[in-house]
């Protein structure tokens, strides 16, 4: 396993780890003998290095990402001739780097690929993930919906809060649920700069729903049928969803 | 510790699990010997507790309560003379019930009390808490930005996706962060209706501030210094919460 990072210490670390064999100087020696490369980067950084590792990469040598959004990357290794199959673990945290890697990070986590690949799949299982198929289009729309607009979520809720005058009065009140919904605000703002950038489309419906979902929930404020149906409804739902998905997982 | 709960299966569990030392089989019977009374109950069924209690209570009797709003509480203890100091432990999950009890559940939590009351502050710090002083006023507005909206986002965002016709392909794809992000939306449904009727006033400016933050991102993904510059922020903000939260937390 060959490693490159423009951030030396990023690969220092990743040497003492025991997560890589070898640092690579510069992108072209790292990918020079590979089978497979993994990008992982903001996703708009993808363009330039996709086509600056088109002409260094190994006959047959297979492309892939672990990026959030997979249409804009897909068609820009298409663009310069790159034999490419989009990748995206669905499990992480909202840290970044090295100090955030953890053995187990992928075990029993769903990993969306988007093309076929025997030697992917192979790897992919060879983690402890679950492969599954699905084109850059569908996988697009659903981590709008699971992923992106609850990021935008929880950093819209971070800013409508912390903003306030009065912020400074709640800060010390504020406990584990505020903790917990504005988790992913804390994630890394070049990332969910590029995945917007590259997902607007699919997200912008999504997230002028829910804008309108919360100006009806403040309209209903004090209608008690339906703040108890909307809440029951709410509730079930999730429960049901939070069983299936424990289902899927790996003991 | 004498305990009362409508449903015997939760009292029979106080027992077993010595959260209580005897379980009494009414409301009247409950507090006769009590020196003070902690009520934990949806906001609105308090009015008629409350009135039940009034002469029925030892002479000196201090009540408290642990819900989630207190002016409306605090205005029918004053309208029935019961002599009441407004208590909110800011812990807990969105589990209810004494299945959901924990012994170090309020270990290092702040514990908001609306009035001055030796004896409640001594039973709040020997439970590992911390005290703090609030008037009902103040502590509405607060939790209001820190636990009420938050919980409505969770709904809300729940609402636009698991009623989404693409529901069924999502679902499966669903992570960690979606999962955190909703995790408020499992709270007890009549708990939280009772919350809103009780403190819409608070609730409903910043929940249309938050619609309108939404709003505001939903025209803007395609604005990469904007979406830069909102992302950025919220890290920061938060991260700086974070750490001035931990340092008020006991080791």
């Amino acid at each position: 396993v060959t490693g490159y990072d423009r951030n030396p210490l990023e690969l220092a670390l990743g040497l003492e780890r025991g997560a890589l064999d070898v640092a690579a100087s510069d992108l072209a020696t790292a990918v020079a003998d590979a089978d497979v490369v993994i990008l992982a980067t903001p996703v708009l950084a993808m363009r330039d290095i996709l086509a600056e590792l088109a002409p260094v990469l190994k006959p047959g040598a297979l492309v892939s990402d672990v990026a959030s959004t997979k249409s804009a990357v897909t068609s820009w290794a298409r663009e310069f001739g790159v034999n490419f199959v989009g990748g995206h673990p669905m499990a992480g945290s909202e840290r970044s780097g090295m100090v955030a890697a953890r053995l187990n990070l992928l075990r029993g986590a769903l990993y969306m690929l988007t093309g076929d690949s025997p030697l992917l799949e192979g790897l992919v299982r060879g983690i402890g993930a679950r492969p599954m198929f699905i084109s850059p289009e569908a996988h697009d729309t659903a981590v709008a919906a699971i992923s992106h607009v609850p990021f935008l979520t929880s950093t819209a809720l971070v800013k409508a809060t912390m903003h306030d005058p009065r912020w400074a009065e709640w800060a010390p009140i504020a406990a584990t649920g505020y903790r917990d919904v504005t988790r992913l605000a804390s994630g890394d703002p070049a990332m969910y700069r590029d995945i917007c950038l590259t997902n607007a489309g699919a997200i912008a419906p999504l997230l002028r729903e829910l804008a309108a979902e919360l100006g009806r929930v403040a309209a209903d404020l004090e209608d008690r049928a339906a703040l108890e149906e909307l809440f029951q409804d709410a509730r079930t739902r999730r429960e049901d969803w939070l069983q299936r998905q424990e289902s899927f997982r790996l003991p």
